[in-house]
């Protein structure tokens, strides 16, 4: 083998996946592992992720010299500027680790770690969705609300690499109580999270036995007179928040996916709807609303393109 | 005369202000004309602006060679793939002209067009505050709300050159209808236009004799209790409309100006507040909020500063 590679790896509370990476931005081999069993502590994660990581390229019959670079995306926010994690809600062992500084030097290869929807977003711009526009959103509503910009046809991070907190917009003042400590954001209105508590309001006040968000949107999938309010309602929401992001930053698509969106996708007409009244013409009229196309494989090929994009800087 | 200099103009629905600005940045000549005399119809404007700049030359004893080239900061919308102004709401002459290309063939000096708001920002970013900065916002109000977005150290216009529609964010679901079509526009809460309207309501319903936004702050500056809850919760609007630009953007530094603002400087603490109070500590730790320090300047150096920047890719 003379090709470079490079490894994505996308760190998440339950699993982490490894990719392969070939300059053709081709998954050439993935394989997926327990979180709990690699990161136990923060004493053990740099051994325990660098271990894996060995036992993964041994397997393959690769030689360190053969990995180019690896990337890492983790559910966290990261100082740029001393390449430690800041914050890590679901993954607390990783708080306050120099997870890239460490790892390299615990392989001998450049490990670089980023914000894994950052990665998928950047994945997404590079090999899937949104390929040549100078600027794109990607926004996914899951349980949560994640959102990667591009913006000059490069990963947007900002100053402190905190940008994109899309899902903890105001978009009703003085509204719900959300976790961050915040009111009104809009992860309390259209999310997993959001859906499962309307879900379980409206089961008490509606005598339906719904518990969870998948249990609403399949009675609005049958047309629940219940459900369909509830869900119009939340992608209005979304809606709203989406036509403040162009707004501000008028890119020319917006990627719109996540499993929320995937089991309700009338919610897509729904925030379409609302872009279109409430935008003017001349901001509506270019604007790209998109699904995204690579499902799960986007991460672990961003945090290649990652890697890739960091390399001429490390010495 | 040896040095090298530009013109900055900033053509406003009233004045038209002329700067000769040199390589370092001062501004060594400036004047100031009515528009209306210069730009009386859609035909008249490319001839009228061209005479006005060679008189404003003359005047100065300067060859058209000397000024290499020319930045217009403009009310409206730019599209650059064609170089036409698209939307020019209180200029209307100006709408679906070509004025760079036009003015360069008058001229023959280059000349690039952009939007007013976008090359004041330029203008302090590169003079005033937030020189250095990765990203910065700078935000002003006045009658209207203007915003212009430094990101990655450059100007930010999104992909059709429409980035940077703040004051169109939607604040509150539903809210008051806007002149833009949309409702609850963060403009119909906090701004002179907002202010004033909120100023006549009051009058009528608690007795006072205000009918501006002016006298509604002035009597807020004494005290006046039904004035200070009213400038109170504009400014909440504001705070909440900037905590969602940050968590979306993460810039370094808020620029935060304009009339209102200048005439109720109390508003800054209390957009400091909700600040405070909505963001998460790891956001809102690095980030600073300044006011502007070039005043009228800035949008004149910052139609050079672009001018300048355009340079090099002119043939």
């Amino acid at each position: 083998m003379t090709m470079a590679y490079r490894l994505g790896i996308d760190i998440g509370g339950t699993k982490i996946a490894i990719g392969l990476v070939d300059d053709d931005g081709e998954i050439v081999h993935q394989g997926k592992f327990a979180t709990g069993e690699t990161i136990r502590s923060y004493d053990e994660a740099v051994p325990g992720l660098g271990g894996l990581i060995r036992s993964f390229c041994e397997h393959l019959g690769l030689e360190a010299a053969q990995i180019r670079s690896i990337g890492i995306g983790i559910p966290g926010v990261i100082d740029y500027s001393v390449q430690t994690i800041t914050s890590c809600p679901n993954l607390s062992a990783l708080d306050n680790l120099a997870l890239g500084p460490c790892l390299t030097e615990e392989l001998k290869i450049p490990v670089w770690v980023e914000n894994d929807v950052n990665l998928i977003a950047l994945g997404e711009y590079h090999y899937g969705r949104g390929q040549g526009c100078s600027d794109a959103a990607y926004i996914f509503v899951g349980t949560g609300i994640g959102c990667g910009l591009i913006l000059n046809k490069d990963l947007y991070a900002g100053s402190n690499g905190t940008a994109g907190e899309f899902g903890h917009m105001t978009i009703v003042p003085d509204g719900l109580q959300c976790g961050c400590g915040n009111r009104g954001c809009l992860e309390m209105y259209c999310s997993g999270k959001a859906l499962t508590l309307k879900a379980q309001e409206a089961a008490v006040a509606h005598s339906r036995g719904w518990s969870s968000a998948y249990e609403l949107i399949q009675a609005g999938r049958e047309g629940d007179p219940v459900a369909l309010p509830i869900l119009e309602e939340s992608f209005r929401y979304l809606g709203m928040g989406i036509a403040n992001l162009v707004n501000l930053l008028n890119p020319a698509m917006v990627v719109l996916g996540g499993g929320i969106l995937t089991g309700w996708p009338a919610g897509l007409q729904t925030v379409q709807d609302v872009l279109r009244s409430s935008l003017r013409e001349i901001f509506w009229r270019h604007l790209q609303i998109e699904y995204p196309l690579l499902g799960e494989k986007a991460g672990l090929l961003g945090a290649a393109v990652y890697a890739r994009s960091k390399e001429a800087g490390w010495s």
